[in-house]
């Protein structure tokens, strides 16, 4: 179903000092950066290969992430995987019982397509899928 | 520094419900499994492209994973990176102030060389280098 892991998101209290650590300590470069109103954070994606690291900041504290924040602290947040088919993919794994937060796909950053999956259903991991763009289609 | 991500390793209660709900709902195929006593853990590599996923279940209570059970529940308890060379990233990134757990690497599974780096340093990532083994070396 999933051909790589696509990125770990990483739950931060703020976006600059955390940046600094993954550019400084680890050489990671910034592939893309955005406020996701929708979602209540601002993201910034680095690259590790084909893989990625996504620190998200809350936008408020009343955020999913703000909310993480408090309950658990700074920390890995959502793991998300590649698909190629996110629809097919959906539907093969709401069909052995794990609950699907989206059911159907919607606009991640970047053109992706995306849908997360219910962290109860797998061991207390928030999991996302992402269907990157069609690198044919318009944005 | 880092080539990818080698592998997110999950902490869980015990490996049979948890590898059943990664191969049946995300078809994951199992890579390896191993009893490490070192690091009190049984654990499973699942295949994620040339990604990875380790299902990591305690062997007792009062080792590292049991007590991260105990104070946080199931969840992403480390993340892997590949390097090519794990003694210069070790070196690059303790220049950095990064404190390293492992001053120097040590064995892993599958003749691999790793070494973890603080979590505290790191918004509270526990996070590891994984040098592969060299496939022309003896195991």
């Amino acid at each position: 179903v999933f051909n790589r892991i696509d990125h770990i998101g990483i739950a931060v209290e703020e976006i600059e000092g955390s940046l600094a650590l993954y550019r400084d300590a680890f050489k990671m470069q910034v592939a893309h950066r955005e406020i996701v109103e929708e979602q209540g954070v601002e993201a910034v994606l680095l690259d590790v290969g084909e893989n990625h690291i996504e620190l998200v900041a809350p936008l408020g504290p009343d955020t999913p992430v703000g909310k993480f924040l408090e309950r658990r602290g700074e920390g890995v947040h959502h793991v998300g995987y590649g698909v190629a088919n996110i629809t097919a993919a959906l539907e093969a794994i709401g069909a052995t019982g794990v609950r699907l937060i989206d059911e159907r796909p919607r606009h991640g950053s970047m053109g992706a397509s995306i849908a997360f999956l219910h962290p109860a259903d797998l061991g207390g991991v928030l999991t996302e899928l992402v269907q990157a763009r069609d690198p044919e289609s318009p944005i």
